[in-house]
């Protein structure tokens, strides 16, 4: 998109360009790269907040570092949309998060500024350090490597793992924490506190410009100033660090706070830090929303806001406020509440996603009861299963592609205890915009490989609800776990009274004589259309929806495998190990022979697209599996 | 086992019976305790040095502590064996780790005095935390919860999640920080060091016993303690701790160093801190292997000893030495060395395990270019990941069980991104004595539903040391995983001349017409045994060993399945999702029709004994595999 109003942004075409401007034209840069990114996002929805917090941040490593060949690491990677901007993508900038557009994270195959891809959190410290130690290796010691973290993300465990390992390794590394006191929602723990303090402390305003400055007038020196700054490390620790800090128990040096939108003082630290040898830190301020009132205001609505009108800030509706049927999140939220009032026993876990779970919900009502660990899903889950050691039912919400963090804990802690402990993965399956990094595609595979474990999938709102109204049950003594989709469902009337579900029961939606279509989880929903359809060919389907696929409705498959020689299973998780291959076990294991066709998730990573396209793209969509039908039938 | 020199030991049945006993017994209880363990561990093999250390730890918290009111949890559950014995297991202790006896770690199903089941490191801190919020959520307002923790669990990412969240919940929680600077090799990174500065700085000395007396004599009086020591904290923390510390920093008040084998100190330093609210951390030194010259002396290796001579020290062979057969482990840190020699792209990465997958060697001889990065696996596979980013090739071993850990890591940091990053997956399949926490049963089922990943597992050393050689190849730009089991093989002459394995292609390792058996790593071996007890029976069974489970070999199983009727699957790992169920998922696509029988671990938890015990439990040692053939032709 070429626009008339970016005059400088439109000169920069890489951030060579940019590195030969004067340094008073960068605030010019910043707030052009800032409306860019509020015009694109209002009319392109995506993440806003976390780009626009960090528009001084991106601006001055571009100037200051030899991009591509000194190396940024952006963790998660919401923040990066201004990286994206000054990194030649300008003008496919509004094809973002769009199928075959761009991604909404840094990602290797887009571009050689992308130095690794992300999307999940904390990662940014251990590839950087691997980054460092490469460089060691390979001799190119004048190549400088920057890892940019989040305060939210600097709760999740593999941050001080990294930490750790970068402080004994003695790299050249710095590190960037981005501290807004945020994560998509606000940041809890110790560790956002123990930063407000550090930047609230005297020492956030004692040190300041005066002593950055005293250190930019070094800054002429090069090597001598390198060793200036190593004979007077003491000196330098009692002017510029914060003493015995937290990140100096982790031989981190340690410089800030600073304010991370004044971007004379930022340019001028990342100069002088350039030499400084060793792993560092530099804290710096930030706020989510920068710049654009509405988003300061109400940072966690203004994170991924969706379509909003860029004037009045107002937040456009979705489609499905229009056809009235809830969101799979808003019936967990609401149906969570409801049985924690009858249950006393009842908890909620959330690894740092209130809103997006709508766990909110039960945090405002009770406080006490409803627990939002940080960025943290192993200790999530861990947590949770001390509280059940003790007849506690915890209702742990973890997103399905954030449960590969914490697979471990759900083996080795919880199901091997076999405790009561109600995992409920949100965004199960192909997840949209957010693609490959987010899709929540393996959950079923390495779910149902776990003793103990029941694994269920509901097609519906009502089905989720019913589903949670059993798995609280007393009588459940194992873990029971529970994945449904990111998004809205069908039904408008799901609040109705609560029915308990048997474990291991399916249930026939469909009578049909010609193939038998089994489904998990909302591919029924496909399913149902597809047989409307197939009918119209004069193929009679009949539809099963498992519910389960651990344990498996075995009766009922012993019916099927008796009636039909033709028999179709749907997911939208990945093909290999997931639930197609469980019946196809089962016929093993009981000797059935039919021919069984397997639809669900390639086996490759399947990139962002509306759910529709990508539904389409792993052919489980109605039209895929008509086709497959018909294929599988020699029509 | 009753014997005649445990005078004190045999009167206590239960910690209540310890908790009659005057103070100036303890020491007694101690030596017995720490004599019963050698005694026992001598002749019957387990973890020796961690359980020796914390004698003192052990019997002052079932002293002060009101167990199993009170909740103490043991990270890791090495050191467990002193609590073992003096909650009620002492005379069952001779069946530690074997078939039907006592397990070798912490297990709620063996005693209500463990809490909470371990294996896997620092997901004490997690559990405790679950407990003390599920003690006030219930009223329990008396019962105490303690975690006790290693300094090497302490790099865990995890224990340092549960440190953030516990700070910000002021829950009553006492973390017992066990600090012996080891993990099973000596402790890296720089929280061990850390801890080692603290410890030998001033403080300990200056704070030591005077303070931990003076504060001994308000012991006395109960409330007024409380009330003096909430009022005084700013005085006590002068006092008692070392200011600014790491800990602190995490909102929990440090207490401490002080030495863990003074044991009136301890129980002194215990009951002062019950009367203390909030997160709290006492740190105590201890060594590891204390009271046993040997062990003290070299703690790595008696760690878990295998049968010594508890007079001389010795360490006696095992079985493996004597067939002259090298261990699986040995294979890969020898070949490792020979192919870095050769590839300078290679390094080694280890989370904290050189000596049991013998990375130790590489370490040895090229120490800039192995890294061993602390208990920390998510870390040292997205470590790997940023390596393999700038064209290094790293060779990341990671124990099966232990992969868990890094689940996301693998998808999202390594898969995603296609990175050429090599793991070893050492201790696949059942690792025999350590259990269920312990058994590498999952990976096949969880590595093969990743897209991009080439998932291989060798039958001999052989093969390990080939698929080694070709997973470092330039032409391999994909991540490539190599499982092998713990212990020996059974190739004497395995160090031939490196040959390149074709990716994806399988061996026929004998003919026959009757039934092919297609196995994938080491129970091609229990195969070929049953092949030829087979041939006595007049069955011809032919046998393919697969060698990669992804890529399948397709043109080898086009031939098998036009050839045959019957087929068995063979695997150590789980049968859901695994192996079997890949040669299913490629029988439905290709539209075949055979009688599969799928052999591998069910569906349950299986517990510890001998690896050729639970092969046979499993069904899949020879005698398993001929009655399954027998049982599949109806002979």
């Amino acid at each position: 998109m070429v626009r008339a109003k970016d005059k400088i942004l439109e000169q920069i075409k890489s951030p060579a360009d940019l590195r030969k401007m004067a340094p008073e034209k960068l605030s010019e840069v910043c707030d052009e790269l800032r409306e860019y990114i509020i015009d694109e996002v209002s009319a392109n929805p995506g993440h806003l907040g976390a780009s626009l917090g960090v528009v001084e941040l991106t601006v001055a490593l571009h100037y200051v570092y030899n991009t591509p060949y000194d190396l940024l690491v952006w963790d998660v990677g919401h923040q990066a949309y201004g990286h994206k901007i000054l990194t030649g993508r300008r003008e496919n900038f509004h094809t973002n998060r769009k199928l075959n557009g761009i991604s909404g994270f840094p990602k290797r195959d887009e571009s050689e500024y992308d130095t690794f891809g992300v999307g999940h959190s904390s990662t940014s410290i251990s590839a950087a350090l691997g980054m460092a130690i490469a460089a060691g290796l390979k001799n190119e010691n004048d190549r400088k490597i920057v890892a940019v973290i989040g305060d939210g993300a600097m709760t999740g465990g593999m941050a001080f793992e990294a930490l750790n390992n970068a402080g004994a390794s003695k790299s050249d590394l710095l590190v960037i924490l981005n501290d807004n006191n945020m994560a998509i929602d606000p940041n809890t723990g110790v560790i956002g506190q123990y930063l407000m303090n550090i930047s609230k402390s005297g020492t956030y305003n004692k040190v300041k410009k005066d002593v950055w400055e005293g250190l930019g007038k070094l800054d002429g020196f090069g090597k001598k100033t390198r060793k200036f700054i190593q004979k007077n490390q003491h000196a330098l620790k009692n002017m510029l660090l914060t003493e015995n800090n937290l990140f100096e128990a982790f031989d981190f040096r340690y410089f800030g706070p600073i304010d991370g939108h004044d971007l004379e003082y930022l340019t001028e630290a990342l100069n002088d830090l350039k030499d400084i040898p060793g792993p560092k830190l530099l804290h710096i301020v930030t706020k989510k929303g920068k710049g654009f009132s509405h988003a300061e205001m109400n940072q966690t609505k203004f994170h991924a806001p969706g379509l909003f009108d860029k004037n009045t800030g107002e937040i456009l509706s979705c489609g499905c406020q229009v056809n009235k049927a809830p969101k799979f999140q808003n019936v967990f939220g609401e149906t969570l509440v409801e049985l924690a009032e009858k249950n006393e026993k009842i908890v909620g876990i959330t690894p740092a996603m209130p809103t997006g779970c709508s766990m909110n919900l039960m945090l405002e009502k009770m406080p006490h009861r409803a627990f939002d660990v940080g960025i943290a899903e192993q200790h999530a889950v861990t947590f949770s299963a001390g509280l059940a050691t003790q007849g506690i039912v915890p209702f742990c919400n973890i997103y399905s592609t954030f449960m590969q963090r914490a697979y471990d804990q759900l083996v080795h802690d919880v199901a091997t205890q076999n405790l009561h402990v109600v995992f409920c993965l949100d965004r199960g399956g192909l997840v949209g915009e957010d693609g490959p990094t987010h899709h929540g595609v393996f959950d079923i595979a390495y779910m149902r490989a776990v003793p103990n474990m029941i694994v269920s999938a509901p097609m519906d709102e009502t089905e989720l609800r019913n589903l949670m109204y059993t798995a609280q049950l007393d009588e459940i003594n194992q873990p029971f776990s529970i994945r449904y989709p990111r998004g809205c469902g069908i039904k408008k009337d799901w609040k109705m009274p609560f029915e308990k579900i048997e474990i291991g029961k399916g249930r026939q939606l469909s009578e049909g004589n010609d193939v038998a279509i089994l489904t998990i989880g909302k591919t029924g929903i496909h399913a149902q259309m597809a047989i409307k359809s197939l009918n119209d060919k004069n193929i009679s389907a009949a539809h099963y929806d498992l519910r389960f696929v651990k344990p498996l409705d075995e009766t009922m498959l012993d019916e099927i495998f008796e009636k039909y020689d033709y028999i179709l299973t749907v997911e939208d998780g990945v093909i290999k190990g997931g639930f197609g291959s469980a019946v196809l076990e089962f016929m093993a294991e009981k000797g059935y022979s039919a021919h069984v066709k397997v639809l669900g998730v390639p086996d490759r990573f399947i990139e962002h697209g509306t759910p529709d396209q990508l539904y389409k793209i792993c052919g489980i969509d109605e039209d895929g599996i008509i086709a497959a039908v018909m294929k599988m039938m020699g029509r």
